[in-house]
């Protein structure tokens, strides 16, 4: 257990969770490597669920079905099944009958409403999903749900993906143990506004929808629509965010927001540190600006160039990289006041080169490589417009011979 | 000399170029490895220029001065020099002055206005210009000037770039020989709305400012801002074009207008070409959209996606990408009304997956790979949606290591 901030701290033993919610993950025999594939989680009778999705033009079935069927039921959601190999998406008229088949047959096995049964996938686009063998594990699936399943769970989901994300935190609100945990994918395809990831959310306090969607779509802003891998959306990017329905004071509402925030934030993180090929994660804070909104606009800009990845995979502190990009985020700015610093090394101050030594920023970023899982990867890039009181953070990850390789030779 | 169409041939003997222009490619010591590294162009008297510039909010003052001057002098401008391996952007005072004391001297030397004298950077942004070796060499560069030194001209403005991009072609007008030449540089940052390229069209026939522009604008629309090769914007980005000022018979502007699109066209696909780690040139072609923008659009938002690129790279047909990154254009389509090709192999029909054998559309994409310069190295992306008479083409190239390599590793 480690502290947070003053009210929430980081469950670190075993697969503590939000009251009420069991969790299963396992091998259906979806991917060729045998990994476990096939994931579901059971919210508790009067759950609350939001759902956030793609913005591209082309989305997958399922991410239709499931945005209709949290529409239909206000949210009223008991179970989501997720399965990693296949996207299913560009599949015809497989999209919606696997789909349906799905999640039919889990609403049958729970002995709930099939529409209060979603699905996600995520893995190769165009490739229909091993029905067969889907159907025929889900009665395992259903029998290993667990509350403490967090982590097969959270491992069945994963696709290129080199670790699990997961995070569970806790608080004490008037006497109550509080929990949110989360867990989430996502690799590659990954770009602000949502990305080719899934991420799921339980909280064990009632929000009301309304509420809810509000609280969920606050936290996704400043978490996973801020990370960029490689500049593309996917298919089939969702968010769900469940909560008990288990009513808590008004007044103590700021509290779980703050706890939303942290876990999305932490997920999204470790998704950008996990990005294909990556061996750092880049942190952009844009200060001084204007709106919140310029703010961040600029940070996903220089996260998501080609150039500026390269050049922090060399460690090369090449601050003009870093300058353009920012000057391609269609936000005005005025070069003569931004100061910029790598790390504790300023570069300019009021657009003017300082004395700095290369040589030491450089092994600032090469002390950063590899420091992965550790939380001692981040490389800080920090660009102050000094125009005005708002800020935002964006991250993302260098660019490496790795990714390319991953996404030349992409296989399931 | 080789028939582009019933009116144009490439001229492909020797350094033909429009009558009248004058050009001269030295090395100044300006770049560590001693290549050219300074060029300029003399126009005849009464020469008229437009000039279309980066769309970044950081300019390089070069960008800006070039702009004011062509506007000042209603576009009567005579010569532009050129200087590689610095951009002389983000350089804070001594963007300004070494452009003035660069101009200044080139006005003295040739006699003619200041004002009538432009200069274009690229290079590394933030580093001054080597201003003492450049000023040095300003004598011995106006007198290298020829009708015969296009080649040295074209190759000393290379950067990264592993080839000249320059392109010569003529016609006949009522027993009148008309030319039209242009050469570029550009291979990273290079994305639609201009790139980290400089271009210069020089002909010699006169079109009036006006009308000039409107031409130069036209061809620049399906060339130079129909390219990606990384997304990226950089602060220099210029093209510039020249005519003589020689009044031509209104009613062959339109053969005039052809002959600038083939320029910019071949300047604007050998640029993608020879995109930094590239080994082929991606053509995209969207047919059948409701307007020209909306297929141009999704041409170029397939063309820029990293996980296309990628797999075109490991001659993967991941067709799933291409449509995924069609999706991420913010054009609406119906995917069931989708056609699509990987050279001559259907893969989609109405959005259904065609019988195509895997094997050989990736034995086309192989066979693609290092034709570079043979211009058989085109692999070729046909998008019809069935939705209506426009189309629109961009070019881009695939996505390796060597880029990651050269990027991370970046020295002039």
């Amino acid at each position: 257990m480690s502290q947070i901030d003053a009210n929430w701290s980081f469950i670190s033993e075993g697969d503590v969770t939000p009251e009420g919610f069991c969790f299963a993950g396992i091998s259906a025999g979806l991917k060729t490597s045998k990994k476990k594939d096939l994931a579901l989680i059971l919210a508790p009778e009067g759950s609350i669920c939001s759902g956030m999705f793609t913005q591209s033009k082309v989305r997958a079935s399922c991410v239709e079905i499931c945005e209709k069927r949290i529409k239909k039921s206000s949210g009223l959601v008991r179970a989501i099944l997720i399965n990693s190999g296949q996207a299913n998406a560009c599949t015809g008229n497989f999209g919606t009958q696997h789909f349906l088949i799905a999640t039919s047959k889990i609403s049958e096995l729970l002995g709930i409403e099939e529409e209060e049964v979603l699905m996600c996938s995520t893995g190769v686009i165009g490739v229909p999903i091993p029905i067969n063998n889907l159907v025929k594990n889900l009665p395992k699936l259903v029998s290993d749900l667990q509350v403490n399943s967090f982590q097969n769970a959270s491992e069945a989901i994963l696709t290129t993906d080199l670790t699990c994300k997961k995070v569970a935190i806790e608080t004490n609100i008037e006497g109550r143990k509080v929990r949110i945990a989360g867990f989430a994918k996502g690799s590659g395809m990954i770009y602000p506004n949502m990305a080719t990831m899934l991420a799921f959310l339980t909280c064990d306090v009632g929000v009301e929808k309304e509420e809810w969607e509000k609280m969920i779509s606050i936290a996704i802003k400043k978490s996973f629509n801020a990370i960029s891998v490689d500049g593309e959306t996917s298919t089939n990017d969702s968010f769900i965010g469940i909560n008990t329905g288990k009513k808590i004071n008004k007044k103590f509402l700021s509290i779980i927001q703050l706890g939303i925030d942290i876990v999305c934030q932490n997920l999204a993180k470790n998704i950008a540190r996990d990005g294909e090929g990556a061996n750092c994660l880049l942190e952009v804070l844009v200060q001084g600006a204007k709106h919140d909104d310029d703010a961040i606009r600029i940070a996903k800009s220089i996260c998501n160039s080609s150039l500026v990845k390269t050049a922090i995979h060399g460690c090369d502190p090449n601050w003009g990289r870093i300058i353009a990009a920012a000057g391609n985020s269609e936000v005005e700015f005025n070069l003569n006041h931004v100061d910029l610093y790598i790390g504790d090394y300023q570069i300019l101050e009021s657009g003017n080169l300082c004395q700095y030594d290369s040589q030491k920023v450089s092994d600032y970023m090469k002390s950063k490589m590899n420091g992965k899982y550790l939380e001692e990867d981040i490389v800080l890039i920090i660009l102050n417009l000094n125009s005005g009181l708002s800020k935002g953070t964006a991250w993302g990850c260098d660019l490496s011979k790795k990714y390319v390789e991953i996404n030349s030779e992409y296989t399931t």
